[in-house]
């Protein structure tokens, strides 16, 4: 028998989620979550995040179709992060980028662009 | 030429830092970090964060010796995260797991436990 664990949501009630590849291993993207955001997720079957700018739950490529497929949600040792283990259609990044996480600090580009946004994005 | 890409800190100049090791693509966890949490991490090539509750720039693994290496940091396309690429010493997590994120969210352990937090930490 498990129970869910008990998350810490932060005092706007968001808690960071990333993403990452359940193949490779790679890390896609960082976003916020709302209960609500999260419960969809777990009822769909597909990831959904809260934008703190937009003030609203989206579904992640509801608009582009790179939808992700979560497979599994782990929970950090304090309850203030999840991590959404996934299989992402196309490339997570509005940029065309497979990963959001595709340049170092220094500037370079070091990940794959896998779509051109001006083909999926008005 | 490369530049330091532009950094999103919020309103509380913090931001999301994931710990990735470099070898096994394993997430271990989510901390934040400070401009000079950062500027840290850069100079020593050790993994250094901010302690959002006791209000201090701490560096991973000072008391356990299970310090992390950092290889290369990279940044989100908003500018809003970081990834830390790593060579984690022991285990991330304080519990004695190799990573923060050892449970589902249903409650069951999926991780590694690598030491007794009781041998490391007083």
């Amino acid at each position: 028998m498990t129970a869910d664990v008990d998350l810490a949501f932060d005092d706007n009630d968001y808690l960071p989620a990333v993403a990452q590849d359940a193949e490779d291993g790679d890390v896609l993207m960082l976003a916020y979550v709302t209960r609500k955001a999260l419960e969809r997720t777990r009822e769909t079957g597909l990831a959904h995040y809260y934008s703190r700018s937009r003030e609203e739950l989206w579904q992640k490529g509801e608009t582009s179709g790179n939808v992700q497929h979560v497979e599994e949600i782990r929970v950090d040792c304090d309850g203030d992060a999840l991590l959404y283990l996934i299989g992402q259609e196309g490339g997570a990044c509005h940029t065309g980028y497979r990963s959001c996480f595709h340049r170092t600090i220094d500037g370079e580009f070091v990940g794959t662009q896998v779509f051109d946004p001006d083909d999926v994005y008005e």
